[in-house]
C-alpha cells in the first residue's frame, strides 16, 4: 500500500470565531481546517474516522507543519484539498492547500500513526484500513 | 450544605487567540475565561476538579448565561471572581464577574450537577466533596 | 418592524477541535454554533453580516444564555433553528434551538445591537437593515 | 543583530476547553501555546507585542511546524522554554519547548516578519526593535 494516494477536497465558510483582532483567521485554526480536510477525505474514502475510533484505534498528529501564503477572511469560502499517502507500511501522511477561488491561502502537512484506543500504544495499522486502501483506486479519485 | 458559599479570584492574560476581527475576546471565549475562574476555586477549596475527574465523576455545565459589559482586549489581564454556592443540596450554581482594573467587563453564570464518569447518569454529589463543604468556612474566604 | 420574525435552519459537523475530554462538545463552543445559525440566517434575509460590518457596522453580543439539554457528539450533523426577532425597534434577538435527529440537543438566545464600527457607540438600526425586514414577508420563511 | 538571541521560560495551566475527546491537549492549540510563549518572551524583552501593534507593526506567522513528543493532558501545568533570534536582519524565528515535568511534550517553531498595520505590506524592523535587541544582553537571559 506504500504508493497509494488519494485526494480529496472539501469546503468550509470562515467563522467569526476564527477570526483574530489582525482581522484575519488566527494561525492556529488553519489545524482545525486541516482536520476536516483529513476528516472528509476519509469519509470518502470509505472509513469515517468516527468509527475508526469506535473500533479501537486512534490517529493522533504526530507532527505538523504550515505555510501560510496569503491570509483568509471571515465569511470566506475556502476549498481544503487533501492529498493521503502511505509511508513505510505504518505511516499517514496527510497534505493540505486551503485555496480561495484561484489563490493558494496556506499549505502544510500533518503525520499520523495508529495506536490503540486502550493501551495508548502504536500499532500496525487495522486490517479494514488496509483493505479499504487495496480496494479503492490506486491514484487518487475525481473529486479533484 | 445549601448555605455554603465560597469565593475566590484568580487572573488571567488575554491571548490573542482570543480575540476576533472586531478587536475584543470573542463572546464565547468567556465560557473558558469562566472555566478558569472555576477550576482555580475547586482547587483553592481543595478539591482540584481534575481529582474529581480521577474519582469518577463529572460536573457538566447545565446551564449558562453571561451579560457583556465592557469589550476585553488583548493583552489584557482580567480578575474573575467566582462564587460558588450550593442548592438544593445537588445543584452547583457558580457565578463569575471578569473585571479589568475597577471596570465590569462581564458577568455570568454556570450551574452544573455531578454525573458519574462511568454511567453518565445524574448522582448525589460525592462524600468527600460534601465533607469537603462541611469542613471549609461557611461564608467565603480571604481571597476576596 | 417589531413583530418581524424570521426563521432559519442550518447544518453543521462537529469537529474533533469541538470537543472535549469528556468526550462531548465543549460549552462555550455552542456559542460558535449559534453564530454559525445567526450568520446563516442573515445570509438567507439577503443582508450578510459580512456586508453589514463593511458597511460600518457591528452588531456585538450584549447577552447570551444557553440551556445544555444533551450532549453533542464528534462528528455529529447538527440542524441550527434559528429565530430572528426585533425588540424596542432597536434590539435584536436571536433565539436558537440545536437538533440531532429529533432530539434536543441545547437551546440558547443571544442579543445584539447596532454600534458604528468607527466609534464603537451604539446606533439605530441602519436604513438598509430595516428595509429589508420591511420587504421580508413577515412571520418566517419556508426554511423551517 | 543576526546573531542576537534570547531565552524565556513562561507557564501555563491546561484548560478543559484546550483538550479533546482523545483526553488530550488538540493538536491546533499548541499554537495558543506558542503564541504564550512568545507574547511573553517580548514582554520580558521589554517590547510587548500589545505596543508594537499599537505602534503599527504586526507580526504575523509567515510558517509553523511542531513535533508532538507525548500528550499534554487537562490542568498540567507546562513550561514553554521560547528563544528569538534574528535571521537575515528582517525575519524573526522563534522555537519552543513544551515540558511538563522534565519530559519534553512538544516542540516547534513559527517565522514571523514585520507588515504595516495600515498598508499590510513587509516593512524592515522599527528602529524602537533594533534599538531594543542592541541594548540587550546578546545570548540569552537568566530565565532560562
Amino acid at each position: 500500500v506504500n504508493d497509494f494516494q488519494f485526494h480529496h477536497r472539501s469546503q468550509l465558510r470562515v467563522r467569526y470565531a476564527d477570526t483574530d483582532k489582525m482581522g484575519v483567521v488566527y494561525n492556529g485554526n488553519y489545524l482545525t481546517y486541516f482536520e476536516v480536510g483529513r476528516t472528509e477525505l476519509l469519509r470518502a474514502m470509505g472509513i469515517p474516522y468516527a468509527e475508526m475510533e469506535k473500533s479501537g484505534y486512534l490517529l493522533p498528529v504526530l507532527e505538523a507543519g504550515i505555510v501560510y501564503k496569503a491570509p483568509a477572511l471571515y465569511d470566506d469560502l475556502l476549498s481544503i484539498e487533501t492529498t493521503f499517502t502511505m509511508e513505510r507500511g505504518i505511516l499517514l501522511r496527510l497534505s493540505y492547500r486551503i485555496i480561495r477561488d484561484n489563490s493558494l491561502i496556506a499549505e502544510g502537512f500533518t503525520k499520523h500513526s495508529f495506536i490503540s484506543a486502550d493501551t495508548r500504544r502504536p500499532v500496525r495499522p487495522p486490517k479494514f484500513f488496509i483493505d479499504t486502501l487495496q480496494q479503492l483506486p490506486a491514484l487518487g479519485n475525481s473529486a479533484v
